[in-house]
C-alpha cells in the first residue's frame, strides 16, 4: 500500500502498539453494534439469511496502548457465512490470533425465522424470534451461550378466578439463555419454551384459529411466575443443559408497566434441586 | 498543513452569516433531541416538573450559509419554566427574532403525570402519559398542536364472540393530536380519550380493582377500529377542536405484531361529516 | 355471565363484516411492525436477503365494522420474495382485492447492504444502509417512495475556521426520500447522497485509509446546512426525481444533542427553482 | 374494602398466596419499566425533580405460587419524594416487609440535570446525564450501586498522528458504576469522569467556546482505551470507591459502528493493583 505524495510526510505510526505505562489491563475492547448480514445454519432448510448486531472484544494487556479495531471486522467478514454456535470457537481463535490477545468475546443478536402453521386452518406464515449467540475464550477456556426470546400469550390466573367473565391477558416475551454440552438447535430450544406459555403466538390466524388460541390460552392461565418455573423445570430435566437463565416479561394489558420474573440456575447447584 | 503560530490570532469569523450561492432555501434547520427539564402548567397542582425531548428549527433564507445553533438553546433556557401550549407563540416569536428568520418550529415530547385512583379500592398512584406540544409560526401564521398518547386496555370483540370462554386483550396506545380554538388542558384531552377504550389502565390495582377492570373490559369489547371511531366522534362533537388525528395501536396478545388504525380529520371537511 | 353450554356451538360469526352505524370512515387500518424475511432485487448480485419491518393498511368504508387482519399477512407472505419498489403496485392491488377496499398502503423498512472497498488499502467489508419503500394506491392513483438513510462524516467549517488545530466532526445520518419517474436503484440513490458529505464512512479502515478519510473530511468541511443543500441540488438536477425530501442529522461531538436540517421539494415547484 | 352485589359471587380468592409444588424458587419477580416522577437530592439546589424508569423485584420462596405486584407500586409511591441512594435501604426494607420476602431489588434510571457554564462566554445551560441507582438486600446484606453516563468528546490520537490536518472525533458516552463506603454525590462522580475525556460537552456554546473546546479536544486526543484507563485510575485512587466498572463507547465519525472499552475492578483485588 502506498499512501502518496509529498504533503503526507507524516508516517503511518502505529500508536496502538506503543507502550502504555498506566498498568491498567483492559477487560474488553473492540467494536460494538455493527450491523452485518450473516448466514446461519437452519434445521429445516440448511441455511437462513438474516441480519445480526455484532459486538467483538478482546482483552488488552496493560503494556499496550490500544487495539487494532479493523481486525475485528476482518474476522467477522471472513466468517459471516454458515454461522452456528459451534463455529464460534474458530472465530474466537481467529480473534486471539489476529489481535494478539489472551481473551476474546463475541456477541451476536439476530432475528431468526421459523415457519409456523396456524392450529386449525393450517395457514402458514413466518414468525421471528430474537436470538443471541455469545462466545468467549479466556485463558484457553471456551464459554458458549445460546439465547432465545420467545413471544407468547399469557393469561392471568387471578384475573380469571375472581372475574365474572374474561381474564386479562397480554403478549409476553420469554427469554432463555443456556449453556450446554452438545450442539443445540435454536428450533428445539424455542419449542421447549413456547409450549410453556398460556398459548403460542402466530403471525397469521384465521377466525377458526383465533377461537382456538383464545380458548387454549383461557384454559391455561399462567402467572409470569408460572411461566418461568415451567420453563426452568424443562431446562432442569434436560441433561444437555448445564446452566440457564429464564426470564419472562408480560406487557400487562391492565397496566402501563410490565410484570417480570427470573429464575437463574447456577452451575454448582445440583440438577432438580 | 500548517496549523498556525500566533495561536489566538485566528479571528472568530462568523461563517454562518456569510453568503450562500446555491439558491436553496432550507425549510428547517436547528437542534434536535435536546433533553431538557421543564415546568408545565398542571390543572390540579398549578405546576408539574418533567423532562422533555425538544426540537427547535427555523427556516433559513437561501442567501445565508448557516444558522446559529446556540441561540435555540438560549431561547429554550429562558422559557423552560411554566411552559404551556399557550406560551408557545411567545417562544416562537423569540426564535424568529433571535434567529432572524421568517419561520420557526418547536416540538416538545414529555411524560405527563396524573394521579389515578383505583376504581374500587381507591388506592392512588401516578400514571404517565407521553404528550407532545408542537408549534410553528410561518409567515405570520401560528399553528399549535397538542398530542396525548393514552395507554388503555382493548378486548377483541371477535375473539369474545367466537370463543367458549375468554377473549384476547392487550395494552393499546391511543394517540390523539388536535388543533383547537381555545386553550385546552392535557387532563381534559386525556380523559376524553381514555373513556373510549375497553377499559382504562392503572399503575396500582388491588384484587378488587383487578376484578373490576377485567369485567369492565370484557363487557366492553372494542376493535382497534372501534376505538379510533369512538375517539374521533368525541373530537368531532367538540366545538373547540378544529382538526384531529386519532391513532390506536394494539400490542396484540396473540401475535408478535400490532393492530393499527387511524382517522384523520382535515380542516376543510364539515364537522359531523 | 354464563359462558356457554354446548361449547363448540358458538358459530364463527364474522363481526368485522357487520354493519357500522357511526358513519366514520377509517383512513388506515391494518397491521404494524411485522418483522418479516424478504428478498430484494440487488444491482450487483441479483438478490439480497434481508429483514424488513412492515406496515400494511387499507381504508375502511364507514359502513363496515372491521377489517380482516390476517389477509394482510397472507398478501405479504405471498409476495415476500424478489421485492423491488416496482413490484409494489402488484402488492397494493392484491391488498385492495383481498381486503375489499378502495385504498391500500404498504411501508417497508430494512437494512440494505453494500460491499464497500476502503479507499487506500482496498480492504472490503459490508456497510448497511437503512432503507424504506413506501407505496399507496388510493382511488386508482399509485404513489411510490424510496428512502435511504446514509451514514457519513461531517466536519464543522466554523470549528475549523476559528480553531488553531482540528475541527469537531461527527457521524451524520443523511435521509433522503424520493418520488421518481423510472425505476431507481437503491445503490444509485445511496451513491448520490454519500458523495455530498465531508466523507463517506466504512466498516473497515486500515491505518492508510484512516489517514485518507481524516484528511478528505478535514479538507471538505460541511455544515448540516451544506449537506442538505448539496444533496438537494443533486436531486433537483436529476430529471428522474419528481419530488424529494432531504434531511441530515449530525450527532454533534461537542454537544449531547443533534444538529438537523431539512429541505423538501414540493411537486408543484419548478425544477431548479 | 367491599366489592359488591350479587353478580359477583366469585370470591376474591388470593391465588398468589396458594401453595406451589414445583419446588422452584424464583430469583426475582416484580414490576418492570414503570415510569414515575421522583424528587432527588441535589447538591446545588437541595432538590431536583425528574422522571425515573423503575424496576422492583423480590425473591419468591418455592412454596408460594405468586407475588403481589400492587405492593411494589405502593412502596414506590410512598418513597418517591426526596430519593437519594442512601434512602434505598429504607425502601428495600419496606419491600421485604410488605412482600414478605428474604431478598429485594430496586433499580432506577433517570436523567439528572446540571447547570453547565460555557468555558469562555460563561453562557449557562442545562446538561443531562443518564444516571442509575441500584440497590439490593439479600439475606440481610445490602448492596448499593451508583451509575452515571457522561457524554463527552473523544479525539482519535492515531488519526491525529497520521493525518495532515484534523483528526476524527465524536461523541462518546462514558458509563461508570461504583460501590462505595460513604455517601457519594452524583455531581462529584460526574465531574471525576468528565475531566478524563478529550473534552467535556455542553448544550450551549458560543463561537468563542467552540474554538476553546475544539482546541482543547484536539490537544488532548484519547483512544477509547485511554478514556477507560484514566477514569479507572481515578476510581482506583479514591479510597471511598470499593468497586467500579468503567465503559466508554465512541460513536465513531468514520464508521457506522462504535468503539468500546471496559475496565472492571473486582472487590477482592487490591487497590492500585
Amino acid at each position: 500500500m502506498r499512501v502518496t505524495s509529498k504533503a503526507s510526510e507524516k508516517s503511518l505510526v502505529d500508536i496502538q502498539s506503543s507502550r502504555d505505562y498506566r498498568k491498567i489491563e483492559i477487560d474488553k475492547v473492540g467494536v460494538k453494534n455493527i450491523t452485518y448480514p450473516v448466514t446461519l445454519l437452519d434445521k429445516a432448510h440448511g441455511k437462513q439469511s438474516t441480519v445480526a448486531k455484532v459486538n467483538m472484544y478482546v482483552g488488552l494487556p496493560h503494556h499496550f496502548k490500544g487495539t487494532h479495531m479493523s481486525r475485528f471486522v476482518e474476522v467477522l467478514n471472513e466468517h459471516r457465512h454458515g454461522i452456528r454456535i459451534s463455529s464460534f470457537p474458530k472465530i474466537l481463535e481467529a480473534m486471539l490470533d489476529r489481535l494478539d490477545s489472551e481473551s476474546a468475546h463475541i456477541e451476536m443478536a439476530f432475528p431468526y425465522f421459523l415457519e409456523r402453521v396456524a392450529p386449525v386452518s393450517k395457514a402458514a406464515s413466518m414468525l421471528h424470534y430474537d436470538c443471541t449467540f455469545k462466545g468467549s475464550l479466556v485463558d484457553g477456556k471456551y464459554d458458549l451461550l445460546v439465547g432465545v426470546n420467545v413471544p407468547a400469550t399469557s393469561v392471568c390466573p387471578c384475573s380469571k378466578a375472581i372475574s365474572d367473565g374474561g381474564a386479562h391477558n397480554q403478549r409476553s416475551i420469554i427469554s432463555v439463555e443456556v449453556r450446554f454440552k452438545e450442539f443445540i438447535w435454536l428450533e428445539d430450544l424455542i419449542e421447549k419454551v413456547e409450549s410453556k406459555a398460556s398459548c403460542e403466538v402466530y403471525s397469521l390466524l384465521k377466525r377458526s384459529d383465533e377461537k382456538y388460541v383464545t380458548e387454549k390460552a383461557y384454559n391455561n392461565p399462567k402467572f409470569v411466575e408460572d411461566i418461568v418455573r415451567d420453563v426452568a423445570h424443562e431446562m432442569m430435566i434436560d441433561p444437555n443443559i448445564t446452566w440457564f437463565s429464564v426470564e419472562a416479561e408480560n406487557f400487562e394489558s391492565i397496566h402501563n408497566h410490565n410484570a417480570y420474573a427470573l429464575v437463574e440456575k447456577w452451575p454448582e447447584e445440583p440438577k432438580g434441586e
